[in-house]
């Protein structure tokens, strides 16, 4: 049966399910990348396991995120990680290596593998033929472990490129052009396949950069051919032996067809502040501009910054505008310097950082408050800059560059007449600079077994945590209404977010948006249960919005519905979650009423359906888990199963 | 008479008082220099005192300081500081292009000219024959308002230095020397001046190493002759022409003196947590270290990063140490790049930073938790780092280089054999790059009287303040020992700076590394004093150490002695600065024991004498003040006094 990239891809690693469309499927996972921000719960999530040595092909630790290192929360971080690393065999990028996403196309990139990373623009890989996806923690820590990642089978997007890109279009405005026609959630439930002959101009890092926001279109992955253009990126980072052709075979065919004539586009923008908001920059010309960011895992090859430099070289930027260059990595960094490229940009008067993700996450370079910021980043949602009232345009490299010079927004094609430049076309250097020293390797077995985790006074292990009882006898301790957010129940924050290693700290926090009480009274008792309306756990797929309940004693959720992701978590972490088979029993339940649940393990391996007493009175109830995931509850969640299997 | 250098520098600019050591002079001021982090509230002075234009020579506000922009303060604060460098007549110094001081001599240091500006280090200035003192930002606020710069007429103690630097010891280690034989107060009361023939071998980039960490031993300022070497180094910043001769005359005497032998010195180490902890590196080799810091106005010269290039060239820094690179300014940067010294520390593993101060004023790049951090900064005070608990160490740059290569403090000397390297000394450019497209240079008066202050949301007014009431009767809030710092009373770090333009907010850090409760209790009441031992308040100029204490109601300091600047910033805002008649006085006192001081007004008209009765016992105190300083106090400051005479 002829296929298409995506379909041999997921074919050649199919290990449980049906290439159904909807369906769940189990794959196989060759590589994970981890980075800081969600690594360290990963490895507090091996460690929890028992996990000796890491059974992927390679799994790959980055430190990209936290790296303004404003107190010692980041750095001890950064120690445990490395400890961490080394303990279960993991490679690490040390702090200032680079973007996790480019690094590791650049050193571990290999068509045909599938990779998945607990960071959401994992899926830039796709740019080399590989299966590339972005999950949460315990998704990647699970894959360590040697499970498959299980997923809905995605429909397969082709999208045909014809024509050749005009002068001063590049490949971010390709999938800002996706995004123009079908917003963020228009890659729900797809692996977005870009074909045609419009691909032989672009190269593996321009494949990246329209790979990368597939993320913003909601994509489970994008996926390009590996073709020459993959052979030719990988002798240049010095691993040609790496190639294998992977192309589409004839008569393939797509769920789904699209097509964008190459020749036709035009330089485009998103607006504030939302990555679908996409519109020609013609239309918004003349805006204020007061800072121009350029970096991140959504423009981060060489090229993104020569074409800058090439544009600014000679000139001043303008006086009201702060232009901030982020190099990916050390590896750019070094090839910028060598380029001359990076003289170029000193001389017109821009701040060098650090190589990171920097200001795409957050992480300074916040904006002046309601003033425009133009980056060349994947993400604008509002307030992520830093800023409260923040005003982030996202563009490509070109654009981002003549607004640096002129102060306001501006069309990068006028350029040419106003500033008397032809478009750049950086000429890159056959070899790449590999770097490859401060990406440490994997110890040895017998010395990986000697390292002990680092853990600084703000990392404290993951709590062990017991099945479900048999006979549950326990209070109510809240009782909500719908549409409960993880906002509420964990909330985010600066104030918050520190603890995110430190399930005893953070746990103070939960549900004191509910109720502030929440906390004391959980940890007085011997476990409760919450009671809750429509959609809960709503909102972001954090896992501390289960786990911290948890610790404090969370037996199960009574609830009318749940929200999708919330709802799995809670399966992985052990707590039950149940649905009243009439919702206005809701109504009924008090605060401190005894909920009563007896015999249910048979309940849960034998059926649907419980019956619990509440306050006395008899109250029927459903779950809607797998079988896979009732055994999870029943060993206490998801790591402790797996750890049993180890 | 026959005068040395520092004689010379305050005879022409006298024009009030007389040159005894120990009274109060006035000197004209010709340069003022400001940066972000103590200029936003300068500038908010000038507004205040309705002032149209500077009356200085020139006048420069740099940003250097608060360079991560967590959030909109950062911008917020860099829009006001550009709009009222254009509204006043200020030169404005963009965000990232560079610390201040370095820059300031690069583009306006010129022999024979006063220079005050609100940050200690200012004193570096002094390399180049210049008059250059760190002071309160109100002292500069007046400067620039044409008023004269009050100082007690200080010693001049003569260095003289002879011999010369063996391999692997720097100027670093000359000004460290100072510190291990003086201590933090051996400069107190002094200029320090350095002559003989050793000064031959030290550029004027190496004088300003020394003439900065004057500052670290609390003298008045340090100067250099301006001789050949400040020639050349005029001629290598293309000013050539600014260059006068200033030297001591035959037979001129100092007041102290002081000889050191260059080519006795070895490389020397502060250890946690003060400048003046100095020992022999080989006293304390084989201490690991898991980061290594390079920049600050310490050791700001190109050859300072050269010299660390040269030595981790072609090598690869420890697994173990992240290794921070700050490049002083984008000047510096750029003359990296030309050099090949920055390919060397890229390829090295170095992560290459912003232009600015960065980590050495906690700016990002804290240690992890009691991990030891060497720094070639000028100070290591306890959680200046940013870290609570930090243990940060201050060294020449090859001292910093040894110890990135080796993961341990290790005496430089020994790479030679153990790296079989040769002591580099790297060969400095003709010419330095001077970039000055962002020194944007002041408007015309006709076009900066049409500007607007830029004033974003958190940029408040500076409070008023009621002048003191000539019967005090309130509660000790704090009792300190010896050496508190202004970090202690102010901490610096990314969490607070930030809130320097808004004085309410920022008061609710004030003193909480000494007692977290002190801003609750005193808001809780009518007034306080605190009590201290000696050198009250050394550190930094920053004046909010003052004005926020001030803001929650501090009445007086009683102190067994007091750092200089801040002695004149507690005048300056109204504070009473008292002294023990009697040091052991201050051991009689009690948290919560009331102070009366009856008759204040008085009092300070007619003397230095002043009894308070303490806890229900007398206390002999008295006041150093000054006739005009006693008018300030009376006035509730210098900017209600200055108000009371327009």
């Amino acid at each position: 049966m002829a296929r298409t990239v995506a379909q041999k891809l997921i074919a050649e690693h199919l290990v449980e399910g049906s290439m159904e469309p909807g369906s769940e499927i189990g794959l196989t996972v060759d590589q994970t990348l981890t980075q800081d921000a969600t690594g360290t719960m990963v490895m507090l999530e091996l460690e929890a396991m028992g996990l000796d040595r890491i059974r992927t092909e390679l799994s790959v630790q980055y430190v990209d995120h936290n790296l303004l290192q404003t107190d010692e929360k980041n750095p001890d971080d950064h120690l445990f990680l490395q400890s961490a690393a080394q303990r279960f065999g993991l490679w690490y990028s040390k702090p200032g290596n680079g973007v996790s996403h480019p690094v590791h196309q650049a050193h571990f990139g290999r068509p045909g593998a599938t990779l998945i990373g607990s960071d959401s623009h994992t899926c830039a890989a796709g740019a080399l033929g590989m299966l590339a996806i972005g999950v949460g923690g315990l998704e990647v820590a699970m894959a360590m472990a040697g499970q498959p990642l299980y997923v809905s089978m995605p429909q397969v997007w082709g999208v045909e490129l014809t024509g050749e890109l005009p002068d001063w279009v590049s490949a971010k405005d390709v999938v800002l052009e996706m995004l123009r026609r079908h917003g963020v959630k228009g890659g729900v439930g797809r692996v977005i396949e870009y074909h045609g002959p419009g691909l032989a101009q672009l190269t593996a890092m321009d494949r990246h950069v329209i790979a990368n926001m597939g993320a913003e279109l909601g994509a489970t992955a994008s996926v390009f051919p590996a073709d020459v253009a993959v052979r030719d990126y990988l002798e240049a980072v010095g691993r040609g032996d790496d190639f294998t052709q992977i192309v589409a075979d004839d008569g393939a065919s797509y769920d789904e067809t699209e097509h964008i004539d190459l020749s036709t586009l035009e330089p485009l923008i998103a607006k504030p502040s939302s990555p679908g908001n996409v519109v020609p920059v013609a239309e918004v010309e003349d805006e204020d501009v007061t800072q121009v960011v350029v970096g991140s895992s959504a423009n981060p090859g060489l090229r993104d910054f020569a074409v800058v430099a090439e544009i600014l070289d000679g000139q001043q930027s303008h006086t009201g505008v702060s232009v901030d260059i982020n190099p990916t990595s050390r590896e750019v960094l070094a090839d910028l310097i060598a380029g001359g490229w990076l003289t170029s940009l000193v001389g017109s008067g821009a701040r060098i950082h650090q190589s990171g993700c920097m200001g795409c996450i957050g992480m300074g370079q916040a904006p002046a408050s309601g003033r425009n910021s133009l980056r060349t980043m994947p993400r604008n949602f509002p307030g992520r800059s830093g800023t409260e009232e923040d005003a982030v345009w996202l563009c490509s490299p070109e654009t981002a560059a003549a607004a640096a010079l002129t102060g306001r927004i501006t069309d990068p094609r006028t350029l040419t007449d106003s500033h008397d430049l032809t478009y750049p076309r950086p000429t890159m250097p056959e070899r790449y600079s590999t770097i490859a020293d401060m990406l440490l390797a994997p110890l040895p077995q017998d010395e990986a077994e000697q390292v002990e985790l680092v853990k600084g006074p703000n990392i404290s292990s993951l709590p062990q945590f017991e099945p479900i009882e048999d006979r549950v006898e326990v209070p109510t301790l809240l009782v909500m209404g719908d549409d409960v957010s993880t906002d509420e129940i964990m909330p985010a924050g600066s104030q918050v977010l520190p603890f995110r290693s430190n399930i005893p700290k953070i746990a103070d926090f939960s549900f004191v948006r509910v109720d502030e009480t929440y906390p004391e009274r959980a940890k007085g008792g011997e476990g409760h249960v919450v009671v809750a309306g429509e959609n809960y756990g709503q909102g972001s797929s954090r896992e501390h919005a289960v786990i911290a309940p948890r610790y404090l004693g969370l037996v199960a959720v009574i609830a009318k519905s749940f929200a999708r992701i919330h709802w799995q978590n809670l399966a992985n972490f052990g707590v039950l979650p149940l649905e009243f088979d009439d919702p206005s029993d809701h109504d009924s339940i008090s605060i401190d009423d005894v909920v009563v649940l007896d015999g249910v393990h048979d309940a849960l391996r034998s059926g649907r359906n419980l019956t619990a007493t509440i306050g006395g009175r008899e109250v029927a109830l459903h779950h809607r888990l797998s079988d896979r995931q009732v055994d999870m509850v029943l060993a206490g969640g998801r790591i402790p199963l797996t750890a049993q299997a180890l």
